[in-house]
């Protein structure tokens, strides 16, 4: 096993591949120099050759003086019917001033007779000519072997053929790469012990995820004597994504001791996770691996307990390794051991025998008979415990509502109208709102009801996720409704939940915890506590 | 490498550990029986000595006849202080009337000594006692021994001896859990090869995804030896989640060719994920590998070509083989053939190149673009299709609806009230009806005005469970919202669905589908046709 290995970071390129992602140039440029800051080896960028959007990041980027990562133009072995030096792919790699290249090549005999649909000799060739002309205008040549376990199960001398005409013309490094996402660790190990008996330049490990095996099969090459992992932040990629580097660097860092990112680096491997989603715009995945918001939440009471006594007993890492913390969630599971652990997170000193833990436990036993469920509603939880130890302060009194869905034979889109009687600060009042549906017009009319009492505050508080959920199916229509709410001041969200035998009262009260916490949140801040 | 694996499915125990799972009764009743139709060797319910809903589920699940299916109730070794006979959660194991009880039991000294506070040797004899105890009273017994690889990493012997105490009491299999997520391949075959060293009765697998290698350690494990895996459809589970048996079955049977579910099943396996999501009210992973929507779409230019001309060029598998499809520029002529297959099976004859197909194509493109989705709502379909050639009679013309909600300060429960104009046989009704929510009144309003015309058919049809699922989070109140619709008529059951960026709405249309398609159906039986 090397002991230095090699971070090579394809969001930018492979990980664009994925449905529904789409970086602007903006958005190139910012991955880039995080990436850098978090010490990637390397960013690859981009086809310079074949795309618009990232020849301009090539130039973006070279006006950007970097710490450690260097950045990699990716393209093609040179077309059958040209020279290299005359090849324009080729031409655009050195022109785009990156001072790596990466090229791939054909390594499948499959691909070579049928996709390509010339002699398998030429192939070779082209591999040949391709990175001896690139390595003579660039830094580094790096040789991505497409299909090379595939191809190297169908015709293994022709595979390893292939890595060695890269290696003869001064490739740095030849990636294994397991475009179809089909390998299981075991063919991984077997094809990596045969590549070393052959090979003598530094080999990489470029792996997809479509058997849910990219991590695994990218640390079992590391294992076997691989010195450069490619892969994507958060599994970014074609169809099932490409091999996870949130997932990776940790393992190899914290498990095998291994020298890639610094600790530092991999303590902010949490923040750089929820940064590239952010910039992608994309939902983040509380599942995931060591940087996943549910990584470290625990449920079940006996776990809750254990980890309260002992986090190693069922926490495989410590959270703050990665950047990330512990969750308790609040759920019938659960017992006072967790409330404890909850106030305290809110700055609530409680122990499991004060009769306010009781009371809160009481309380939350007593509402998930009903069919709440706080574990992922912790504002409405924290709205709780503050009432039960008496640190609640009441911003308003809601005390009627009147919502009205219409349609009419010829209008298309039903009429949608609240009405709100509620007292802020001692003055009632009446107001009303259209919406597209009963919970916008409420949250409509509750903001015209608040705004002249909280007029800065309220325009921070966005309603960003509402869900609802049928609790009993036995008696459908009239069975209970869960709803929850997620609201955002721009910084932070938050997570509140209501529940009623009426969809549209369960909606109201997942709502009203809504915004009040969003306030006196934000009037908390103000005054300083 | 045992030939026959079996699997042992615990997404209702285990599963509902997950953040935002919470299964209700009914569900997990149906979850068991879509497991047993898949063929599942064993599928675990609950703890029936800590949870009440878990206690009737065993209750419910042994008045129904399953074609396959072991049933396992789950369960701890006995307490400390009391004898096995004694221990009333042992009791519990039995008295749920499953044939297999599952047992876990501390393997790793640490816990022994820091969690439970009690001898090593204590903690032996109490594995045996237990597995001794359930053998004499149920069909199987197996023993999960909790945290064994960190147990075995710590002291080996020590973990070996908690095998070995559950082997010679009679466990018919002890499985190895990773129960903190942590380890990676090469530390399950070093720990699996020790184990096979010193145990000889069945061993089997139970990991959590914790470092993203829950698929490659379940698959690394069955290599080495392991008969048994345990997993969750989905993946769901505590943290990061469970081994996703959706990735490992395909894996064994398509790629190792092993015995363990049928290749029927296999074939299933997209439509069981799929089936499991919506039970759980999840929004479906896309990019999850072989079920995922994402797991076979192609988007680079050089990929959708290739994949043309042959699929293995970027597919490690035939989506088929998964009941999945490949997802390219949606073709006209796949898309045909899909319409033509269904409604064969509905007793309508089209062809691909006929016009009512075409038709049926672009209203079903064009809902889906709304958000439509008829994977869980097949009578909407059919209401759809005998609509496009021209089989479909109207019933009733909905002229107008209204709904109000209304909370008044005292009263604990808001009103709610629903009026309706419809014309039935020529005939205009204005009925009013008030209801526990906005759906439930007017469902009631539209009974009130159906009522003379099919007094016996209406009082047959009832709803069984309504689902909600807003369709774009990002713009919370204001987005699209799909509402789903079952009913029975008790015989059996059906779905339909509508969308709309009103919540009342959407219900609306999903309610009409389903009343509609209960009484033609049930005319169309009446009328012998």
């Amino acid at each position: 096993m090397s002991t230095k290995i090699v971070i090579y970071d394809t969001t930018l390129r492979d990980g664009s591949q994925a449905e529904g992602i789409s970086f602007s140039l903006e958005d190139m440029v910012k991955i880039a120099r995080r990436l850098d800051e978090a010490g990637f080896d390397y960013v690859e960028g981009g086809w310079p050759g074949s795309n618009p959007k990232h020849e301009e990041f090539f130039q973006s980027i070279q006006k950007i003086p970097l710490k450690r990562t260097k950045i990699a133009a990716f393209g093609s072995t040179r077309r059958a019917s040209l020279s290299a030096a005359d090849d324009p792919n080729l031409r655009a790699l050195v022109e785009s001033g990156a001072p790596v290249a990466t090229i791939f090549g054909k390594s499948w005999d499959l691909h070579v007779t049928d996709a390509l649909r010339i002699p398998l000799e030429q192939n070779i060739e082209m591999i040949y000519d391709s990175v001896k002309f690139l390595k003579e205008h660039c830094e580094e040549v790096f040789f991505d072997a497409e299909h090379f376990f595939d191809g190297w199960k169908a015709n293994p001398a022709y595979a390893i053929s292939a890595l060695k005409a890269a290696e003869a013309a001064g490739a740095d490094c030849v990636i294994l790469c397991d475009t179809n996402g089909g390998c299981i660790p075991s063919k991984i190990q077997d094809a990596l012990n045969a590549v070393f008996a052959e090979i003598k330049c530094p080999v990489g490990i470029h792996a997809h995820n479509d058997s849910e095996t990219a991590v695994a099969n990218s640390i079992v090459a590391v294992q076997a004597g691989a010195c450069q992992v490619q892969g994507t932040i958060n599994g970014f990629g074609e169809r099932c994504g490409n091999a996870n580097l949130c997932s990776i660097v940790p393992t190899l860092r914290l498990k095998l001791g291994l020298d890639c990112l610094s600790d530092e680096a991999v303590a902010n491997m949490t923040s750089l996770s929820k940064y590239v989603d952010e910039v992608a715009n994309v939902v983040p995945n509380d599942k995931m691996p060591f940087v996943g918001r549910s990584a470290f939440a625990h449920k079940a009471g006996i776990h809750v307990d254990a980890v309260m006594k002992q986090p190693l007993t069922y926490e495989h890492i410590r959270p703050e390794q990665v950047g990330n913390a512990r969750r308790v969630l609040v759920s019938e599971l659960a017992g006072a051991s967790s409330i404890v652990m909850k106030a305290e997170r809110y700055g609530v000193d409680l122990n499991k025998k004060s009769p306010e833990t009781k009371d809160v436990l009481d309380q939350i036993t007593r509402l998930e008979n009903q069919g709440y469920s706080f574990e992922g509603a912790e504002a409405s939880f924290e709205l709780l415990l503050q009432k039960s130890v008496g640190t609640y302060h009441k911003l308003f009194d809601l005390k009627s509502f009147r919502v009205m869905v219409e349609q009419r034979g010829t209008d298309p889109e039903p009429t949608t109208e609240a009405t709100l009687r509620v007292v802020v600060d001692g003055q009632e009042m009446l107001t009303v709102a259209e919406g597209d549906g009963p919970v916008h017009a409420l949250d409509n009319a509750l903001r015209k009801a608040l705004v002249q009492f909280y007029p800065e505050q309220i325009k921070h508080i966005k309603l960003t996720d509402f869900k609802v959920r049928v609790l009993d199916a036995k008696e459908a229509t009239a069975a209970g409704v869960r709803a929850t709410v997620e609201s955002t001041d721009g910084k932070s969200s938050w997570n509140t939940v209501g529940v009623s035998a009426n969809i549209i009262e369960a909606s109201w009260h997942a709502l009203v915890d809504s915004v009040e916490y969003g306030l006196l949140k934000m009037m908390a801040k103000e005054n300083g506590s």
